[in-house]
């Protein structure tokens, strides 16, 4: 094996950005200036949507994409992904804010702040023990299905919206979804159908037109970007001019103008009574946070950095994050991950590098500084709307059964883990996921290849009994175990063995050929040690050949050497067929 | 790979019990008798005991000791493991009836009948999935460390036993220990001192003097065996004598005469309101007992049927620990397993097959309906005696030091889940041993070896290019994967590939050979997607060859071959160093 650490600290500085600010060119940030202009016109609208879905006030969205998108661009390795509020973080906030024993507690916005500082430091704890590959824990499958699943909650929680309704979502109660046409209010269904049809306008049907009229491609990229910002601005002006805000049409409200405190009081809560108390309960869901953010992060990072031949480093993205995070939580906002339709907007708008990101992170703060007493009579209907047009695209229901055809566990597991986020909740879903990828890796690798081998006539070279032509002794079974041995492959090797010992009620030694093992864990010795007193109590050896040097290191720091006498260690499978072979 | 199934129905009757009566003998029948008597003086303490360790009734014990055996003796495939009430289970029944919310519903007999129908239910439900390999998930080192954990916390639940304390258990409060010193109750305390006496003097001095005397062995066997049943008649005739359980000396109590009724009311029970509610907050403790039981079980039986060359079945185990559970619920016992201690006995005794237990069964049914009223004055320390001296063995602090000492990640594994137990609680500490254990089995299955190739001059050998002299291509890079391509180790892979390709920049095709690939899961077919979309967009392509019939099978069935054009799939990595490496 190649002395090979894929995660090198001597290749990860610990600011990544110093790698292009020194390479960093005029053209660069002209570019990266177009990016960061488009990405921040669809930071405004998400930032409220995805505070107002997570059951927060719109503020917590829009500080969320000020200074945590700054921290990543120190610290980050992807060069476009695009730090922020995202859609499945925020369904798990509010997963997590409307639990009986979190909203028993008030305070939300606390609790929102504590989510943030705690999945950063769960993050920081990850990077300083190396879990960066914890992520092949979840494999794409589960992912995609928790990704599909919670999109469809997202969904469910938009629709009373977009009616005007203010009930909770129907979930899987499929009868409940007619109450959402009965019960309509006329004026916001309006507005949103507006807002709907004005977004999917925006999508193909715009691209299409404005290839037809030759735009130049720049152009056409940031107006099809616009969509977003258009929808909003013009139900905002609707709103504002008939006064829809008194005629049930429910609006974002005041959002306070102005930079955010830089606030730390929540670390000095925790060590009071009712801090305390809420870190200790959000701890689960934070953790559960901070493993999907940093999941659906890297996984996003990838596929922009693969398509420029770049590399992310799976350990600095977790302190990267990890520091956004607890800046989040720090400068008012909620947690934050890399956003899929960001980070695609980001890149196809052409940035080179993290300035963009810096540029859209200038462009929110003004905004906040600024504007923000215009964003009062947003109305809510079309945020859902938005949400609705962006996180659709999430479900892919085609993707399962693709998945299924290719490889029948990982579709059994993808749809189990739609389900049971659906059925279950978000937390038990993705657990469920990861418990079934585990278990099929699991059971497909508890069975490695064994095969009772004999001598191809006047050679040294031993062959499988099945497929060559071989010679055999009668009481010598010669057997070849090709993987390590551990507790996860001990009981089908010990079956193996047994087996062929019953069909071979002659052999009266076994010889073990080990020259592909490379390890032998406590597990195995063990029953490696009740076999060999079982062969004993029956007048049998057990025989080791072609043992590698570690393998024989780690024997030798425990009696089994002893224990084996008379069975013996050979060096070549050829001696042992010499001494054992041709004994009565 | 062989076709071979270990847990072959073909092999494993229903009823494996039909296999040994068909050939049973009267000296079969002559050694059975006298393994089942020693046997049942055994277990009519043990039974008793075990139940109070529980928290319950001693009949509940004793029941669990009658027809639970009977069952398993049907559809077991051990010939000598002793089913009945256990002191691992013990605990966790305890654990799981004190914890506030069981304990609040009241009736801890109907939850412990309750948890003995779930848990069997639940061992019937994983045999149905023929989930036996789920051993696998739970190493040697990890139950060692559980045992030795529980153990600990039987021994501190016995200690204010001894002293005749009603307090509880101090557990990790080391400080609280001296309380037992000082608050000790003397006459409790002298019969716990006289019974440990006893007890230690049955062990290793009784033998050594039985041997000296020349006694004949299996004399000798039945004498040492008789030091429970010896301490708990002389400890009890003292306390009848004195009329101790007056002055302040905890006593077993009444215990209801006669064979219990078989009830069959909890099934009902289930479906009205409070039995719905019991049974749903008891699963996921009775899912706990069931694991612990099948796995201590499994473990056991197979150390004793390995001396004497038979076969355990786990599936098989499954089903028959499953049915004694079922019955235990039905006739009024508690949850049950294999006793190592009692197993132990029974073997050495001579058992040759389960007639032994059948025997010992009868043996306690006939207790239970002619002595019960002997029981009533039985003090509880003196069953706290014989709990601490057969537990005590079961703690094996030296055991750790080896495990660590052969290899560190199992012994870091052993240590954590001891003290996770002693300091989380049981159901923690299993939980964080798997996790552990899991953990490192992935990490390791997480690097797959793999070798930039090139070709042995003048053949069509292609070997690892350190370690061999070979030709290799400027625009070309082979690259062998010796494993299947999983979600484990696709990361892994994907920077190993990463790098080769940013020392070579050279590098216009890669090719990956195959022939060590037997299988692709989704995961990393996405991953090589990617991949090879990344390569193509720096003009590169990404070839295959060598693939084997299933994995081509599975690829064939997506568009991953189209999507590789100009890139291609070769029969042989000849073919591909022809067409590629002498491109321009």
């Amino acid at each position: 094996m190649p002395q090979l650490k894929p995660t090198n600290s001597r290749i990860a500085p610990l600011f990544p950005i110093s790698d292009w600010l020194k390479t960093y060119t005029r053209e660069d940030l002209s570019n990266d200036l177009f990016a960061g202009i488009i990405t921040a016109i669809l930071l405004v609208p998400q930032g409220i949507a995805y505070a107002i879905l997570a059951g927060l006030p719109p503020q917590l969205g829009l500080y969320a994409s000020i200074l945590p998108p700054v921290f990543y661009a120190l610290f980050g390795t992807s060069r476009t992904l695009s730090v922020g509020p995202v859609s499945i973080a925020a369904i798990m906030i509010a997963s997590s804010l409307t639990s009986p024993e979190v909203s028993a507690l008030g305070h939300p916005i606390q609790s929102a702040l504590m989510l943030s500082a705690e999945s950063g430091i769960i993050m920081l704890i990850m990077a300083l023990f190396r879990m960066g590959s914890l992520v092949n824990f979840i494999s794409h499958p589960v992912l995609a299905g928790f990704t599909s699943g919670a999109a469809l909650l997202i969904i469910g929680n938009q629709l009373p919206l977009l009616a005007g309704l203010n009930t909770p979502s129907c979930g899987i109660n499929i009868g409940c979804y007619s109450h959402y046409f009965s019960g309509a209010i006329t004026n916001t269904t309006l507005l949103s159908l507006a807002a709907l049809s004005l977004l999917l306008f925006f999508g193909k049907p715009l691209t299409a037109s404005l290839k037809i009229l030759k735009v130049n491609r720049s152009l056409s990229t940031a107006l099809s970007k616009c969509g977003p910002l258009l929808t909003v601005i013009l139900a905002t002006v609707v709103v504002s001019y008939f006064k829809l805000a008194d005629q049930q049409v429910a609006v974002v409200g005041n959002v306070p103008s102005g930079f955010p405190d830089l606030n730390m009081s929540f670390v000095g809560d925790i060590f009071l009574g009712s801090g305390w108390v809420r870190a200790k309960l959000l701890l689960p869901d934070a953790a559960f946070i901070a493993l999907i953010a940093y999941v659906e992060s890297v996984a996003i990072a990838k596929v922009t950095a693969n398509l420029r031949g770049e590399k992310i480093i799976p350990n600095q993205e977790l302190i990267a994050l990890g520091a956004a995070n607890i800046v989040a939580a720090v400068s008012g906002g909620m947690p934050v991950a890399g956003g899929f339709s960001r980070t695609m907007v980001n890149f196809a708008a052409g940035a080179r590098t993290q300035m963009a990101m810096l540029i859209a992170a200038s462009i929110l703060s003004l905004a906040v500084m600024f504007f923000s007493p215009w964003f009062t009579n947003i109305p809510k209907s079309a945020l859902a709307a938005i949400i609705l047009v962006s996180i659709i695209r999430l479900v892919k229901i085609k993707h399962i059964v693709h998945t299924w055809r290719f490889d029948r566990g990982d579709g059994i597991a993808e749809l189990a883990t739609l389900l049971a986020v659906l059925i279950l909740g978000i937390e038990d879903g993705i657990v469920l996921g990861i418990i079934l990828t585990i278990a099929s890796h699991m059971h497909k690798t508890s069975q490695p290849h064994i095969a009772v081998v004999g001598r191809i006539p006047n050679t040294e070279h031993f062959r499988n009994i099945k497929r060559h032509q071989v010679e055999t002794w009668r009481h010598l079974l010669l057997i070849r175990i090709d993987e390590s041995i551990t507790f996860a492959n001990i009981d089908y090797i010990e079956n193996y063995l047994g087996i062929e010992l019953r069909r071979r009620p002659d052999t009266k030694h076994v010889v073990l050929i080990f020259n592909s093992v490379s390890d032998i864990d406590a597990t195995a010795l063990e029953a490696l040690e009740q076999f060999n007193h079982g062969l004993q109590a029956q007048g049998k050896t057990l025989n080791i050949a072609e043992a590698k040097g570690p393998v024989m290191d780690k024997l030798e720091k425990t009696d089994f050497l002893q224990q084996l006498k008379p069975g013996k260690v050979f060096f070549r499978t050829e001696d042992a067929v010499n001494e054992l072979g041709y004994m009565a």
